[in-house]
């Protein structure tokens, strides 16, 4: 059985209290369970994590080159300066989808340039809690290859 | 019934022939068929349609304004400087999610800026045909509300 | 008797429709309408046409070699990177005066910057249906000299 | 009745002096003299002023606050850089047409980018004198509604 | 009674050692002490808290959603690049004030960038440890609104 | 007795009048006799001054060269490019403190540039006329060494 | 036998028309043929295609994937950003020699920009329609191999 | 008998006070009556002017179409940044000789750049105030011809 | 006897593991034992640290400041943005060397430049292990004097 | 009879050795004998002559001024920066054809700049040593006229 | 005795001979001639070199520091990008003074930029060859300290 | 036995004369002396050259070629602009380590990018005269594989 992790950056925390305009009224709480029962309901196993800091999400990366056999990965403001976070997914060699709930392009300059989209299979941005859902799809269609 | 519209700019047309080792080998008359058979299965009816012409994409886009309620929309080339695009979907008002089959960040650099992405509501990059197929799904999200 | 063409590009068949608080709520047809009247009342001859395909826009500048004295040009989106109808305008040595409804240097960056400006003879921006009017009224002059 | 202020600024008193083939021979006292009278034939009451010093601008942009309901201001090389003029429109709430005789899109770089017109209603270019009839038409217009 | 928190970012815990001809002399502690007691005589509650890491600054700015009325805030290094710090002062809808000892414009070029400031309400630069003194003051002042 | 002078620049004398959202209702008036009697509260002698022109402003800092033992200054939209001013700071070796009311980093791009910070001692922006009073406490402390 | 294209972009067709001084005399007719004539001379059959529409342009170059062996291209001011040409020369495979009559780098600034001469096999430029000759036998040679 | 014009811009009045390390310990005045007294030992009249505002050096300018028959101008911070000043010399037709005591070059970036050197006919730059004295020369073998 | 420190960031500790073409097959481990035995065999003690948090690391440069005489520094993807290790290094004036194993100059764009060099001694790039060994060799030879 | 000269630049004595993949087999030796041959052909007298030094190319065009009637040349390396070279083709009023072997536009991005260019009559790149052959052809019609 | 030496680079060789509306009918030999008689008329002995190669510039420049007490330097091309006759410069420790015959600044925008500049001590632009002569003015004076 | 060349470019002759704060005082001499020495301890056969033109410095790396195994080259100001040099190295297909014997990055901005590292094996910047024998050590290692 294929295992997955939904990894979510820094703020993410704040989802659901911070900006409802922008990201809804749900919390990362609730993605997260919604997330989870949807890969398991297409037979991927699932976990979750969230962090604010940096340092802990390149660790988590890691950690999926041998427990994990693809992320699906919402950097938040990481996306678009860390590339420690790029390096460690270039690192581990298992496909990574990008996740942004809001419309990044439609908002400040600095949120239309990712650093980690180069070394992502590829990415869904704009669609709200609906976004984890279409990557975990994409990702489950690439462990079938 | 809603109706949306499958809508793919210049050189796709060559999908399936050119460059298989970014768009894979399906033509475009295969992606159009399965997609819309499965917008159908989600119950919208769904047209195709492609050109190579940026005028005949700005026409079919105003044509939306009064014979669908959604937009797949590829622009290929166009998606990095055709604000004439920009402008047609700005005039609408209905939902345009934008979809690419490469993962346009990962290659020159000129196809890192989209002057489309700010009026649409989200896209997908990276997944090849079945990026067609998560955009349907979004769309179908987006119109139940 | 002189003769003059009021052209439009990409997009303006929707003025009227799209955007009203930038726009106006006049058609394009009723723009025209007046314009071509108001012409005739300063002794003009005076067509009109609209095309969203940049290629029939460089069509039509280049019919005004031989068929107009005169052009009134709004490029809309293609204002900001047609070098092609840039060329087309400094090809026929006829006085072609840029328009705009709105004013561009008050949106978007990318609005501000024309090229097709420096092979017009002059401009009028931000003032809605009633540049089209004042537009007229310089060519008039103009080929009075 | 209406009243509205004529506004030049630096070294357009050196008008019909300093290159006439980009100016044309006409002193700034006979174009004055001509868009008062023209502005009076359309009902509106009309004064005019020039300074080569910012500072002087700014105030009598002020002071159109209480006297004046329009500008037509041709603010010459301080077009480019004076974010003391942009301010002073902007805290007036009154309607301000920004002039140019020359095209000067189509001369040295740094005369392509206008500081103050986001803060106008709309422009004129490149019609020589004929040009401050038209921004008079333009605020006529403007002020009837 | 109100709550504020003096929050301070990577390399503050070496002032008072490192460039003195920079920071002065006085250490973290003093300064925070210091604070502290000025606070209070203004009748504010007030803690304080410095750490290296971008992440636990972003759970202390969490935090303060629910724990603080407002924060003084000295990002030091981060304030030039963290838009994770910026996303978590934007979440939190408190009011924060920006403080550098050194005024940052007359340092290195990458020190005139600040990207949390558009979302601080304002900040105080240049006056060593009297900065926290006049942040404490301008935070007083607007929770007294 | 040390004196200092309270100095502003173009549109200030606006200030009450343009943009309340911006800058509140008191006047430039009120905020100088307010700051004046902060001063003198302080033991420091105090006087106001406005301008707007960019040569009397000049005028007034060299005047400080041998009247005043410091400035509170808001140079207003000269900050941004007045070259002359940051040479006439440069010039006289007293403390000067720059002022903005609004938060400039939160509002136009032109606006986050300051180029007469690097000659200044530091600085305070974003808390309106408080700003005034928190500038004569810097300065107050400054004067004291 | 090899049969290649000689395709002509946007204004090409008011050659020998506009602007003598840098095109010459002979219209687009005449370079056509003579072009023509001259592959011949060389075993090859030739035609020939203009438009001033870019998805036009792209059609034929989609035509060359089946009916040519190589294409003469003088994409004109589509050279300088149309990405659709571009991608359009990627996708066939055949040999695409870039031709420009006049010296573009001895022109505006914007024509010294090719973005579609890394997608072809090399250019030739400054030579007015003897260009057309040159790259006719460059194609013939390239085509031995 | 040829007339010639010193003319100082903002903050030379304060030269042989401010920053004597760079400008030397003469004052203007100094500077004035040695230059007044050599360009009379090569038989030239000859005044001097300094202002701080640039209103008034464009009006000084404006004043040598008619009254003298050259300028030896140190524009000072002006240099940089005002197109008013350009145009007036522009407008005058009278040679214009640009000065700078200090070698601007070896100084801030900002002061590396000149906008009214491309309408003077040279300058000289870096010798203190011996400048003055190389710039009369120059006027004055300009005036022979 | 003198004390260094072989401090390693970000993703180091997945070397010998990822992009064996970049860095070779030798562990962090490997590396580590080596560089540590050779620095005793100068007759340097030695210890080693990696992490991949940017405070961490930080915390380890200031901890040098009371147990270290000097640092080998690869700062791995926080060299390149990193201003908090920049001021961190800044803060403890002791000798540190820049490591990378890798060319930096050869790869991505984003790696040519580092923010941490400029307060650096010196560093050795493109070298693979050698480089930690040659660094011990600079470093030793530095705390000889 | 007219006489030409084959000019090569740095490197290009290595042609046929240095990375065959992007020169062809030939050595310089073989193109100069080739190249000169086919312009005997033609009827034209020719030399040849490399160097590494760019002051000897700049020599050696300062001798077109009275020993030869045009110059083919591949400046190499020197074309991207040799202003030297730009200012030598520039002063001796010759036609130059610019060649280069290989498609700079689809190599480096510091290959794109030809600061040549502009002053040559015309250019060839991108068809290995044919190209030589082209500018000779080119440079024969140029000498008939 | 003082000795200087009159240094010029590539190209000047051509002086009188190449673009005589830019620089004058005089030779080289004239002004070096010319030049050499005018300082030694100040008490100066004097030498001329010429050369279109960088390193006998820089050679020539290195020979100055035991043979020279100041150098008149017009190093044409090489100005705008030698910077390792601008080491040289700095090397020797000796005054160097710019010269060019040309007005650069308002000529090509690669000759607005001096990377020589910040290591001479002044310079003198736009009076041909009168320019020599003002240089040696200059350097007598500074040779007198 | 292998064979390597320290070659130094230009002003390297100047070293332990020019700057000595930068570069110590040692001369170029001892540095060359002693690191053929060092090489020879090593068991290596070392030649050592300077030039102050890139053309010699281009034709001395072609020589290695054929004869040696290897370059430590300081290129010194040619580091910043060579392009002939990087396509010399390219070209040979031999190791080549830069050196640098101050810490470019902290020096001027245009010291930051050096346009032959890319080419280079690796390099070594900062160390004074030591960086020679560190190159030598990372040759010598190179070569044993």
């Amino acid at each position: 059985m294929k295992k997955i992790l939904i990894l979510n950056g820094p703020n993410m925390d704040m989802v659901g209290i911070r900006e409802p305009g922008v990201y809804g009224h749900d919390t990362l709480k609730t993605i997260e369970t919604e997330t989870i029962a949807y890969a398991e309901s297409l037979g991927l196993a699932c976990d979750a994590f969230q962090s604010n800091s940096e340092g802990a999400l390149v660790d988590k990366i890691h950690q999926a080159f041998t427990d994990y056999d693809g992320i699906v990965l919402n950097a938040a403001a990481y996306t678009h300066y860390s590339y420690a976070i790029r390096d460690a997914i270039a690192a581990i060699h298992k496909p990574v989808v990008e996740v942004h709930m809001s419309n990044v392009h439609a908002r400040d300059e600095f949120r239309h340039k990712s650093v980690i989209a180069p070394v992502c299979v590829g990415g869904v941005f704009g669609f709200g809690k609906l976004g984890y859902r279409m990557a975990v799809d994409a990702l489950a269609e690439l462990l079938k290859e």
